[in-house]
């Protein structure tokens, strides 16, 4: 018998509950133990929930209760979380989570804090909801360099981004229409500032790379600057695009990591990704690229990631666990000031002025477009290369990197 | 330590060699154990060859060396594979294979033989080349109740229906280019008659559904009488034609297992999965849809497979083994007949014949077809309702379920 403690009963945590509660044959079978709910910690209560008799309101009871095996922690944020994630691992129990924002920030020290009180702190649910990411890329790609990793991973933004392309609707229509949906918050700049892809590139840098990747050291770019004039410049050349987290090793082992917007072509695999689903492409030095695909978030396939890793903690009670990574290194990760890659750019300038300035470039266009305004694609170069070069016509309006898997 | 030895030093035994040699350092620290290849089985010599000095020619040095704990199996076919499968179980040696045709028609006696003698038998490269399913299946999805699972699962036949697709080549003229770029074999039966595919969706159903399922209790049709006609009609109405293998769970614990072609939606993510890449859908009812793509064969990506399988065996000698399936049941596996679903039909009628025969039909249309060839999507309906209603009109040419995930 394995007893298991939710900790916050919102979104995730009610999902981890009914996942646990519907699919208990399937789970006891794959876990070859019982594994029962034992407590729900919620500031609140729930008189009417079928969990009703569960809910308790002090994590000491739970801390405290030698039964509880494993912890899931459905709280969110860095602060409470964090301190209840260490007390329970303190207190010899497992700990399972869906929250990247701690994960990303305090990984390092929570892996090491699981690992001296000989127990497993797992989080598949971090990154990409119920899509299997962090298994595969830990066990799966094991006998992999991995060179690069790169994907969608918001579905908030993704879903934006869709409806700009396919309903031609502004950036602030399209965010309005997420959160009528509940697909975004109210405040939604976590989403489209790339702050919440930007734990998760971390946390899958982290696994690929063996050291922690801390926030702070990931440029980091949204999506609130995109217009339809854009999406209709790249649509023009076969392109889509999309707010993409990547990380890639470099020679000597320094590590490129950063969020922003990209034009992707039509016939990679991302640029089919749409609404809500999330996809990661991972590149491995034996396998080549693999894809993995699935909704990004929601209540039941989150709930589905939490609860696989509930199981994989129920039977590894008496064994080494095997997530781990290194102390960060502020040497460790560079900015994408150095990484060449084509760029489209809108702005108001002569496109002689343009070719001038740039050599050969690829002209766009685009129905309606103003009097004076040029969108191009240009050669490989360097941010720092393009911006030197058109200084003499002036500030891009719009400048988006193009998604180049060779860079 | 931990001593590894290669059974068949064809593509995949070779490269499992290369693999286990380069990525040396990130392996070892995956298993957190030195991994040694100690030993290649091969019936010829390869004095050139870096490896050489591990060369032998009889199992029984392998078989009777307590120092090799697992043993790569990557011979093929059922009959040596399965007697020296056989022998480095009962020798208390971990196997890990890529062997398909093995695990498809003996995986639950050699699962039950591993479990004996407390070993492991792993198979990640037994579908989807290098493509992490297996291990996901089993247990990043384990919160789930398995739905369905649908996949484009062989590379040769994926290959020349994009070449069909793409380049307006006709089946043989795609075959032959396949067999000149090594994509096909020589006898290309078990890839274009659906053989291979069936053994793979054989081995993702008993890992979804708890029992063996048996080549031989799973209806299989291939790609062989698919012609640019059948293609054109699909462009026609946005669909691409795909081979793919299905498994199905059933209302009263039934399960429905075929392979056939069917024509996917331009808006599936199947359908943009080109060339020899795979990609397998999972339905989960807690997940809902994830998928898995990546190159299904290849040397490298199969032995990234093969040895992140040989990286567990490590890690998991001396604690129980995970994957199993219950013995298989004759009443288990229904065919496809009772599942309603769209049809693409072409041939020799009258448009009018068979709308009177099915009532409402959508009607194709292709440059250059004969006078007197009708092609058209039916409304949903059995195999056998089709037949029933077009047998006064005469026998289709060619007749391709549609693929609707609700089917």
């Amino acid at each position: 018998m394995v007893n298991v403690a939710i900790l916050g009963y919102g979104v995730v945590g009610s999902g981890v509950a009914e996942v646990l509660t519907e699919n208990n044959g399937q789970i006891d079978r794959k876990a070859e133990e019982d594994i029962r709910l034992k407590y729900i910690l919620d500031v609140r209560e729930f008189p009417q929930s079928p969990f009703a008799d569960k809910f308790v309101h002090d994590f000491a009871i739970i801390e405290n209760d030698p039964e509880v095996d494993v912890v899931v922690e459905t709280i969110g944020g860095a602060r409470v979380a964090k301190e209840f994630t260490e007390r329970a691992l303190k207190a010899g129990k497992s700990v399972v989570t869906s929250n990247k924002e701690l994960v990303a920030e305090h990984g390092y020290d929570l892996l090491r804090l699981a690992e001296e009180h000989g127990v497993s702190y797992l989080f598949e649910a971090s990154v990409g909801g119920g899509i299997p990411i962090i298994r595969p890329l830990n066990q799966c790609l094991a006998a992999n360099e991995i060179e690069e990793i790169v994907g969608i991973l918001n579905g908030t933004t993704n879903y934006i981004l869709t409806r700009m392309i396919r309903a031609g609707l502004s950036f602030e229509a399209a965010l309005k229409e997420a959160q009528q949906n509940g697909y975004a918050e109210q405040n939604p700049t976590a989403d489209i500032e790339g702050h919440d892809a930007c734990r998760k590139i971390c946390i899958l840098s982290a696994l690929a790379f063996g050291r922690h990747v801390y926030p702070a050291q990931v440029s980091t770019e949204g999506i609130s600057h995109i217009t339809l004039a854009d999406v209709a410049y790249a649509d023009a050349c076969g392109r889509k695009i999309k707010l993409l987290g990547r990380a890639i090793r470099l020679e000597g082992g320094k590590i490129c990591v950063y969020v922003a917007p990209h034009l992707v072509d039509g016939e990679d695999p991302l640029s089919g990704v749409e609404d809500v689903f999330n996809a990661i492409t991972v590149r491995g030095n034996a396998v080549g690229d693999v894809m993995f695909y699935g909704r990004g978030a929601g209540k039941r396939p989150t709930a589905s990631a939490v609860v696989a890793d509930v199981v994989d903690a129920a039977k590894h009670r008496k064994t080494k666990k095997y997530l781990h990574w290194d102390q960060g290194d502020p040497e460790l990760v560079v900015s994408p000031e150095g990484l060449e890659s084509a760029w489209y750019v809108r702005m108001n300038a002569s496109i002689e002025g343009v070719r001038a300035a740039l050599g050969e470039i690829s002209a766009l266009a685009r129905p309606g477009a103003p009097a004076g305004e040029v969108a191009f694609l240009t050669g490989p170069m360097t941010a720092g290369a393009l911006a030197e070069k058109l200084a003499g016509l002036g500030t891009p309006a719009s400048q988006i990197r193009v998604l180049d898997k060779n860079h």
